[in-house]
């Protein structure tokens, strides 16, 4: 049945949570990293490509797909997945966290968020009515509730605000959504870095009863320690029987740190981006390919890697192909990139089912070079 | 037996030639489109993907290599087949084209060529022996000999002293190049647009005896009724038994006409490079992705084409992601340029062992919007 969660286990070394998540393109094994195609596209990436690193969801922008190409322009194409030949289910954003950052272009009101659109100035508007009709137009399996990310540091009274919106929102956003048999609408609760606004926020989401919550506003400057005290106290408020999506999140530390804490679904633009700027995540923490010292290193980017760039390229050739601003250097780091957050995600699954992931995390921050007492829960 | 031509049939139509050329990695069946990889990547592209579309010969660049990230390097790292992952056959040229293209930057003497980066301006020095030595350094199943490429238009006079001075650097190449075991040396035929400059160049060259022979000189601004002219005195100067390469040739009806005058291979930027602005080669002419009436065409880029972007995407999508700037763009395109000239190539040896490959070019210039007659025997 689409959009069922089941809680398969709980590990009982860290209390983590290892679930299935149901919905009308496949199911998705929890907790999972999410890739990012902002554009209807992961960069650089093939859909083909996210199955052999076995990607499960992808996330796609709201905000960049009204923009261009345009809802309506992607709705007679059959939706997001036939336009992208992606078969696999699809998170689509609200757009909220994107117009808000959008700073001195917007202005919210109760009704929604007038903007300027960052191409070409033009006026537009996105209310929790029309941020629904989008996402129904996109077709995605999960869409999420327009909010309001307050930005950090913000005060007590101007959170409080922006979650009570928020929470408006929401309810507004549920009952403009009546594509409930394919789509499922979650929630996102706010509330910044105070324990009795997610409280509240938590309470008046979980109330309003989605299929799945997420946890917005963090990874917005705050320090780690900052958001893993957060994290600590926010999901323990949630439905046990509902997928946690912490938004934001992808270093291997705050993935590893957020499943410990309860969490299931990540996203995160970070393991690609870095990539195109030449930056590798590896068992031994980040490889800069540019540096002189791969000059003539003619061993993989990581030992313990056995993925396509890894089993066939070695640091020269890639710190060759980045300082020849080639296409290849950013499909071989992405294409690894990703396979490396998604093999810590499995690797993450397993050792919740042997109920060992705080050994886990202890092997992997040791290796990666983390100091694994920034991170006590 | 490396190196070895094996001339199958003469098409009865045409007088095309159908042929099997032995290489170390591979043996390559004739005519054929080399896809180039200027600095040991084919732009955009993967090995494995040139080897779904059936690519049998790459084309990598001596000057760009030679600079970065240099000869010495890719010989430690095993060749260029290694350090690139490419295991078929390579041609590289001899870094005489580029380094006579650098215009001012470059001084000619009988010794070399002295000239500054393009890079970053160091001094630097190419002679037929350098030209060897790097190309030995490469691994290159196929070298080119270090050659002079008149600009065109070029007086008799500066023709002559320049093919002239090409066929005792020619002798220099042959003499400095031992790895004949392993890499056959190419001899290259100048004389711009003068038949009987022509002609002695074919006789000087033919006489040093090469595995194989190439017309330079040509597609550097001349008229294509200008080019075909030539060609049509030349080939027939040229061995039957030894492989006939056409350097930098690779619009559709360039190769068409190139085959029919009896040459067997070819390269160029072409079809990669419009790839990357946006056009795409056709069954019906080319297509520029980024209009206007692509917006909602969501039919895919060649009806006839079964290639994988053919297969899985539409032109709505590609204009999207090439307005975008995306990376899959390139990807996306460059596979389908690629595969619709090697799929040429292919239905031209096709039409040469069934004697119809004039019937072909009708059929074919018909179809893509050439106007035959401007292309007569």
């Amino acid at each position: 049945m689409s959009f069922e969660f089941e809680l398969i286990k709980t590990c009982k070394q860290s209390g983590a949570r290892l679930g299935r998540f149901h919905t009308p393109h496949g199911v998705i094994e929890t907790p999972i990293f999410m890739p990012v195609g902002t554009k209807a596209t992961v960069k650089a990436m093939l859909p083909e490509e996210l199955k052999e690193i076995k990607a499960q969801i992808i996330l796609s922008n709201t905000y960049h797909l009204f923009l261009r190409p345009g809802n309506e322009l992607i709705k007679k194409a059959g939706g997001l997945h036939k336009f992208m030949n992606w078969d696999g289910p699809i998170l689509t954003d609200s757009g909220g966290f994107q117009v808000f950052s959008l700073g001195p272009l917007r202005k919210i009101t109760e009704e929604g968020v007038h903007f300027r659109s960052h191409i070409d100035g033009s006026k537009l508007f996105i209310s929790p009515e029309i941020a629904v009709e989008i996402q129904n137009d996109l077709g995605s399996d999960i869409m999420m509730a327009f909010d309001e990310c307050a930005p950090y540091p913000a005060d007590e009274e101007y959170v409080k605000n922006s979650l009570e919106r928020t929470t408006r929102w929401a309810k507004r956003c549920k009952e403009a959504h009546k594509n409930t048999e394919n789509q499922a609408l979650f929630g996102i609760i706010q509330g910044g870095m105070y324990e009795e606004l997610r409280r509240q926020s938590a309470k008046e989401i979980t109330d309003l009863d989605f299929p799945g919550y997420a946890i917005g506003g963090l990874s917005v400057g705050e320090s780690k320690k900052l958001m893993y005290e957060v994290l600590n106290y926010t999901t323990p408020l949630m439905p046990e029987n509902k997928p946690r999506y912490l938004m934001g999140v992808g270093s291997p530390d705050d993935l590893i740190e957020g499943v410990i804490r309860g969490v299931d679904m990540f996203d995160c633009v970070l393991p690609t981006r870095i990539a195109r700027n030449g930056t590798a995540m590896t068992s031994r923490g980040q490889v800069v390919i540019k540096n002189a010292k791969h000059r003539e290193d003619f061993t993989p980017l990581d030992p313990e890697c056995d993925c396509y760039t890894c089993r066939n390229y070695t640091k020269a050739y890639l710190r060759h192909l980045f300082k020849e601003n080639e296409i290849l250097s950013a499909r071989l780091l992405t294409y690894h990139n990703l396979h490396f957050l998604l093999k810590l995600m499995e690797d993450v699954r397993e050792s919740i089912l042997n109920d060992r992931l705080l050994d886990f995390r202890k092997e992997f921050f040791s290796k990666y070079g983390y100091d694994e007492k920034l991170n006590l829960l």
